[in-house]
């Protein structure tokens, strides 16, 4: 396997001599210490933003600053990617550090949850807020949670102390008649969406206008009320998903339109939290990442998002619809550095546990990795393949750069349906982000050796029952 | 018109407070004062290089350190125009000031100079040596020219006092036959190009492997020949114009292959000229800028570039053909910025010529305008219109955010030939700048304005007589 020996060293190459020797020992020693302070762990999280949506990911009329300082100060990576291309399997994915065929959170019939479904993310599992709470964290949820609306499926019976939020996505509940158009000319109206805080709806239908400023502000709120720590704040913006709506401040402000006002104001969100962490004396205890569900939704056209120089959106597995921005940002931890290593959504759930010294369950797989390493300058990532499922299968995987396509299908027509490819289609990522050349001839070596870590990841794999087809009678 | 005033808040807003309120006071002045220090110039010119090859502009496994420093230390240009989407126009409109239409360096029938062209830039045009040769400063030119092989043609009689480089493409004089493959797996002795100090050739073939590093090495010992300044560096690299070579020490390095490593090679040249000047205590009183010529040459598919969300590449009138990235670095002086404002190449001609305090000709036309109040964040950019030229034939015009195709065409492709549009299409490159969704329908008013335009514009132009067409009966 020269080839993957050769794609190894540039791996490391690509982390660079700089980013090895940027974190002094001390630091190294401070941030792995057991006995030390655990550091607070918050989690920004977008929702339908692109790979191309931000500045420093490469937009030309997305105004970013806020988010760029924050790549510019940490770490950006380019090949981070989600658990699943659309939003609960997603979320699932990120929550239990579990690639959502585990959970049981991912579904043929259904692709999300609705605000009709019986269940949500099963009891067994332990989220990441119960990991942290676990070892002392205060919890906080806010924003779009979108594993289940039944009580028991709720924030706050999961490990979150705290809960604020669109309990699903914030185009559910529509009670306006009408086809795509509406998505763009949006109003408040025309959706009836439930805006809860704990247990209980406190506003519906949800004033969307002001979601982002309003999670933003609570958000800070609980920094400040827990600025003793440690914390873990999950903010999960229900934006830049259609119907898009911004608060007046950033209404027909950006040159990129309504979906250019939603993410800039995503980003002075981003940039007011750092503010906040920096003047209470945190920034320097706290992990901050941001990163996104799925990409972006690509039928909407102007109103969705882009995935930049990437193949494809929002519900497929090509890169566009499961790689996603990343940015880590820790003053004084983290510096400095674009990572071009693999990381997922399922490994900030690992790195995650293994900062707070949370136990992670060994009676089960899970299938997160510790991110440490790249993160601290000391090494590469440990990951070195991704799987790509649609549903309950498993349409992809990646092996380092290579990517291999067992099965492809458009995100939503019904008159293009999947297709087998046998040998698979391959694609060279390193050399080939965009997934424009097939490389299956050049390289049966790869295509044998993806085949067999799919076999083996499928021999141990135990499908979970599928958690999102059951209905109810009515909506919540 | 509020559709366009409204846009232009948007500009305003997007360069944005923190821009305007960056440069005290008297750095400013300081900068602007006639008698003062005149600054060095130095502008570093890809080849070939699309708008998302760099690490800031969004490529995930190019890996651009020094230029993604530059940018975050300096200003990110993202709606930065050349003045034509193939070599020799395009370079004569940085070096002239002017549309290459004005110039005569643009033509229907050779799109650029050959090895065996009779002509090149008339003596009548000031080249952007010449300008600020008057006003004192030491002149380099090193790398590609491209503005005419005949030695009144030639750097050394335009202005510079100083040439080293291959004088037009590398892909020219080639000796080896074959088709397009020979560009996949390319060795040196495959050309036979030329490489020339001053007027002689001292090298034939240029072994290309080392360009880009020689060219880099050139540049500096200009920069300390002339410390004492003022000096004027116009670096114009080869690559990544295919054939494709680096030194020993990038090839096989960068995961997005050859092409990677060549840019990863550009990428550090970058970083040790600015290096140099910080170690020399020169770059505060340093413009510096990166740019390139022309979009991606996608046909040569993972041996081109990039043009991220961008449509199109070289050769064409799309956005991918003609936008670029564009950093402008000078510490102390341009702070840190994403700027969303217009700009093109004829527009650093007219920078430089106002910082060098350079008379520009009062009896031609001068498409450059001033960039200053933008670079130093003290207003927008001057700049509304964008010409878009294919050969002598205009196809389409930009004004503030949104673009009318008259005459689309493919790049190459003869079974694709020129196709008229009336209306035109019209594109808001705000919020599409992908140019997906035409808006002529919605938009009459901005179709009339933007006809307004252009019959002004080509009421004012006298088209200089062609200089690309005539051959002679041997090869340079």
């Amino acid at each position: 396997m020269n080839q993957l020996q050769s794609d190894r060293r540039k791996f490391l190459k690509l982390m660079g001599v700089g980013v090895a020797s940027l974190l002094a020992p001390s630091l190294w020693a401070r941030a792995l210490q057991p006995g030390n302070r655990k550091p607070n762990i918050v989690i920004l999280f977008a929702d339908d933003l692109g790979y191309g949506d931000l500045g420093v990911y490469g937009h030309p009329t997305i105004h970013t600053p806020n988010l760029d300082r924050m790549a510019a100060e940490g770490q950006k990576w380019t090949n981070f990617y989600v658990g699943a291309s659309v939003c609960t399997p997603s979320r699932a994915a990120l929550m239990t550090g579990r690639l959502p065929i585990r959970s049981g959170m991912c579904s043929d019939e259904r692709r999300v949850l609705f605000p009709d479904s019986a269940e949500g993310i099963p009891s067994s599992e332990v989220t990441l807020a119960e990991a942290l709470k676990s070892q002392g964290y205060s919890t906080a949820c806010i924003g779009k949670w979108h594993l289940g609306v039944q009580p028991q499926y709720l924030p706050t019976n999961n490990g979150f102390d705290y809960y604020f939020g669109i309990p699903y996505s914030n185009d559910m509940n529509r009670v306006a008649k009408g086809g795509r158009e509406i998505f763009f000319r949006p109003k408040v109206e025309y959706w009836n969406a439930p805006l809860m805080r704990n247990d209980q709806v406190v506003e519906r239908p949800a004033n969307q206008h002001t979601l982002t400023k309003r999670y933003t502000e609570e958000a800070i709120k609980f920094i400040h009320q827990h600025k003793d720590g440690p914390f873990f704040v999950y903010l999960a913006h229900n934006m830049p998903h259609v119907p898009l709506f911004a608060s007046e401040k950033f209404q027909d402000t950006s040159l990129r339109g309504l979906f250019g006002d939603v993410v800039e104001e995503i980003d002075w969100g981003a940039g007011q939290i750092m503010a906040t962490l920096r003047k209470a004396g945190l920034a320097e205890n706290t992990l901050v990442v941001f990163t996104s569900d799925n990409g972006p939704w690509l039928p909407f056209m102007q109103m969705g998002g882009s995935a930049g120089l990437l193949r494809g959106g929002k519900g497929t597995t090509w890169e566009g619809g499961m790689r996603e921005p990343a940015i880590f940002w820790w003053p004084g931890t983290i510096q400095s550095a674009t990572v071009a290593d693999l990381g997922t959504t399922m490994d900030i759930y690992t790195t995650a546990c293994k900062l707070a010294g949370a136990q992670i369950s060994t009676d089960r797989i899970i299938d997160g990795v510790d991110l440490r390493p790249a993160l601290f300058g000391k090494g590469p990532s440990p990951r070195e393949t991704v799987f790509y499922y649609r549903g309950r299968e498993l349409y992809a995987a990646r092996y380092k750069q290579f990517k291999a396509h067992f099965i492809t299908q458009s995100a939503y027509q019904k008159e293009n349906p999947k297709k087998q490819h046998d040998p698979p289609l391959l694609f060279d990522l390193g050399k080939d982000p965009g997934e424009q050349w097939d490389v299956a001839e050049e390289h049966p070596d790869v295509i044998a050796k993806i085949r067999d870590i799919v076999q083996e990841h499928k021999q141990k794999l135990v499908p979970g029952r599928d958690r999102l087809a059951k209905r109810l009678d009515h909506e919540f």
